[in-house]
């Protein structure tokens, strides 16, 4: 992971029976999930910046890309760890990185990128983000 | 909840953003996960009998019943309780209760009943439940 | 199922993969969700009340109870259908049953009941449902 | 989309509530799910190959990238097409992209990739494809 100049959060968490798919793995699509459960997490822990006051001043974050690299899958009841930063953050969106590891081996799960564009939630349409949050998210 | 001379246990959890539904309450088909994830946690920490133990000697529970009253809902980031314990354990199931409690209000959100029946996960078929099991889970 | 006077409806589907448990069957909770699709169909091709005529008038429905008697489990890829009518419709709610069977066995797989009640969607506050309410869906 | 020399495929899906985020969106996540549904359809329907028997031959496909562009939200109810086909098809693995469209507006939804590799469901790892397997693929 380059330097990018943003600080990097981790958050735990379990795996939970209902994410375990038919061969005994957790679900692919799952990873998304507990994706989103670390950043929302971290926004309110890390940032200082709960989503609900973000969504207070009517701005959300909508994915326009993603991108998931399946290394080796997490199984019923494991413990992991979800970091992510920001790597670019820009005129109307940023990119975010992720990796999820695995707590009893240590080894990385799976690891990927997020793209997100800043829109009014009042319009549906993205928005300049202002300057007093993009330093909100600059640490 | 009558005494029912067995033990109850209490898991703490919280909801994910993915287990939120459209009217920003957690979906009503999750409360069963959440109490499966805690019965799953609870089998390991508190009967000491992990369900990889009960796996391999080829026992499974299905359920049989459900029965869930709803009272308030929970909302996104909401930490909760899930309490359950056996109500009754019988020749070949078990009826097990449990109650929702959100952390923030100590309101009881839904309480409910599940009834299982062991099986054999090689036939599928219901089978007596051996007196060593059921004295693994008479605390 | 005994007469009640109103009619039953019929809505097929099909078991997508990601509703397949690590014990190859439909998970448990999935049976809410098809029975909220199944009804959510129903609502616009059979009573011709869609959803969305209904939430315009701020009106939701709340699930305050649910039971389900769990009979044969469904599989991956399997078509079933879902059947479901009001049993009673009453001041501020109403009991809808259902059942869900295999299509390729005709067997039943689970059945049971949910009661809603009627809510306004500004108030969150249970409201007596007002009669024109009450005609369409008394069919 | 360029032309792979492979056929491409169409199933046609409707959006379950249980699909629907906070934002009254699809989820993000489920969108694998669609594709992973979509291919198991196309699987029996169009390559006369259906799952089961891949498994019986003790062969599975493990997901090693996802790469999905996002363009538009699919809503409550509504019915989409999903477009599938292989992009190259090697000596341990494919490739498979697909696109999602609304059959509302007929506008892309998402679009995207899905990175496979052959393993062998008894040792987990990933396998030579046998000739016999890329002719039935290769249509």
């Amino acid at each position: 992971m380059k330097n990018t100049g943003y600080s990097r959060f981790i958050t735990e968490m379990q795996v939970r029976p209902d994410d375990i798919d038919m061969n005994q793995h957790v679900h692919n699509s799952r990873y998304f999930d507990y994706v989103l459960a670390a950043r929302y997490e971290q926004m309110e822990r890390c940032y200082a910046f709960p989503m609900e006051e973000f969504l207070k001043h009517r701005y959300g974050w909508v994915v326009r890309k993603a991108i998931v690299d399946y290394k080796r899958p997490l199984g019923l009841g494991d413990w992991f760890s979800v970091e992510t930063g920001i790597v670019t953050l820009e005129n109307k969106g940023c990119v975010v990185s992720f990796s999820i590891k695995s707590k009893k081996t240590g080894k990385e799960c799976c690891e990927g990128e997020f793209h997100y564009t800043m829109i009014n939630t009042e319009t549906g349409r993205s928005e300049v983000i202002p300057e007093w949050i993009i330093e909100r998210y600059s640490i």
